[in-house]
């Protein structure tokens, strides 16, 4: 018995297609049959529309052992994790998180009490974001764990900001610091090889508190969305850092069908991403620009809104978007010119 | 490392609360932030009020091992079934279903190959049933496959039909016919057994047809939910049919607080399902009530709608609605009365 009904074909590993190959494969057939569906698959969250309004729909789906180690990210954390992953999506759509769906699996090492904990990571995030649990399923595995949580929120059709609108010259802009929560990752790394050398060994986590904050508890800056709409902002494009800068300016070049250029000493991070990139031998831009996980908002404003948020110290201007053929370009200290690469972060070498 | 913070804490196995009452333990903290969510956890889909109507959200997640064999499931039959089974939960609604996402976690065992058909069978279920696929996550995963489908449509709120609206005397109907999807599955694991023991053994599949295409590629009853349009009647409540109809009446007996009484000789099975019943030595009627995966659609219709439905050949009135005090009963053949149980479908036993 074969999992296919023709047993004379030829086999292509998924790795040789990659993430992405694999996606274009998968979306290339799809037919849209209502047109109630404004986006599909290619944004951060697609987009219904719903009489007047619309509606933002995102999922993602968690695994043990691909996504987190137990061994380290406490349940709690990993609940909490998991529904803010999905609700970063939202608010790059420029909407506030409304709902979530949480679907588990699990093998019978899980005990009641760890889906306790779980859902009382859950549950926090629901509290803090103002979200609402409607829906799940729960089901054994025969191995391991894995989440699948879908985020909904509610806009108006006008309000919604895309990753393709971006303009030339309009202004490219991070929220927040990046690179942090991939160092928090390597050294949770670090200490559990440590500790399965030594199981006495006790980890050394001072001075790391930061860091291990963003890779263990990230935040979804609905903050930033909220601060648009006060400060009667819309973006031209945006789209949530989960990837690493690089790959999602990428993105946005790609989806505004655009160039860009930004500038490393523009790059906001942390001091204490510095100086933990450095005893891991990185750069701490690299970590930024390669790292991922830090589920901060890239977006891009119109120059004429520059005012607005020049102030602001939750915002940081990196660059500028340029026409197609500039290409897209990282300006180095020094002034040299690198092409951006669209490097996954689960690479861990300093390209630099 | 443990998984707990707490190291001396004790643990309670999953099994041990069972299906119901872990669901309880997750849902009974949940609270509710906005008012734009008019129903949470427990019917077939949540509510959300979206300016004028609502959107109804359903998901589920089927799991290789658990919910699914590789060994006599294809693939795209599987894709297809993900879709239908959340589908389904949108018609018992009584709400047309629009969209899906659809994740799926894949060990290495799984080439490029192997995506394509699932997705030929989430595509043609799409096709079927005009729906749009708008997104989803593919990841790896450490062993096995995994889907999770979350489905998506819309509805006027006060078309919408809720396990709870039943009334006394309402009469009980259910769409379709029950116990083949269990039957299908019976005859599966039979011929793999035999091949397990010989590998040469050709499975013997003939006269089984209808109940393995009703294991193998079940429908979700739109066509039904557009009767109900076409015929001006609303439900008084409504469920699917996924755990079997016996543990279904449980559902919508509690949620409308009252008790209610079928009667055996009225369950609608196909000649088949009897038939193949006898060579497995059950009961057909006892495959309808605690077989499962038949997702047709059991509700409940107001005494004065009977003419509606009496000549229509999809629908069979099987009982009616009592107050809470008369219990939820069968009468059998021979007129004996026996209370119904909430038997999952996994139990092979022929209880009667």
């Amino acid at each position: 018995m074969s999992i296919f009904e023709n047993k004379e074909q030829e086999f292509t590993p998924i790795s040789k297609l990659g993430e992405f190959g694999l996606i274009d494969l998968i979306t290339k057939e799809v037919k849209r049959y209502n047109h109630t569906t404004l986006k599909g698959i290619g944004d951060d969250a697609a987009v219904i529309k719903i009489g007047d309004l619309c509606q933002l729909v995102s999922t993602d789906l968690l695994v043990e052992g691909v996504h987190f180690d137990l061994a380290y990210a406490p349940l709690k954390h990993l609940g909490y994790k998991a529904v803010i992953v999905n609700l970063s999506d939202i608010c790059a759509m420029n909407a506030i998180p409304t709902q979530i769906t949480v679907s588990l699996a699990m093998s019978n090492r899980f005990p009641v009490e760890a889906v306790e904990e779980l859902y009382a990571g859950v549950r926090l995030a629901c509290e803090q974001y103002k979200v609402d649990l409607i829906g799940g399923d729960t089901t054994s595995s025969t191995s391991g764990l894995m989440i699948s949580v879908t985020a909904m929120g509610t806009a108006k059709e006008e309000d919604i900001v895309y990753r393709s609108g971006a303009s030339e010259k309009d202004l490219i802009v991070v929220s927040g610091d990046l690179g942090a929560a991939y160092l928090g990752l390597q050294i949770l790394e670090r200490e559990k090889a440590v500790f399965m050398e030594d199981k006495n060994m006790q980890p050394d986590l001072h001075g790391s508190e930061y860091v291990l904050e963003r890779q263990l508890k990230p935040e979804a800056r609905k903050d930033i969305v909220e601060m648009f709409m006060e400060m009667d902002l819309k973006p031209t494009s945006m789209i949530d850092i989960s990837d690493g800068l690089s790959s999602e300016l990428l993105h946005l070049a790609k989806a505004s069908g655009l160039g860009l250029q930004i500038y490393e000493e523009k790059i906001p991070c942390d001091p204490t991403v510095m100086s933990i990139a450095e005893e891991f031998k990185l750069n701490g831009v690299t970590c930024a620009l390669n790292g991922g996980e830090d589920y901060e908002l890239l977006f891009t404003v119109a120059q004429k809104d520059y005012d607005k948020i020049k102030a602001n110290p939750n915002m940081t201007v990196i660059g500028y978007m340029l026409d197609k053929n500039s290409g897209t370009n990282l300006v180095s200290h020094d002034s040299k010119i690198f092409p951006l690469s669209a490097q996954g972060w689960t690479a861990h070498e300093n390209k630099k």
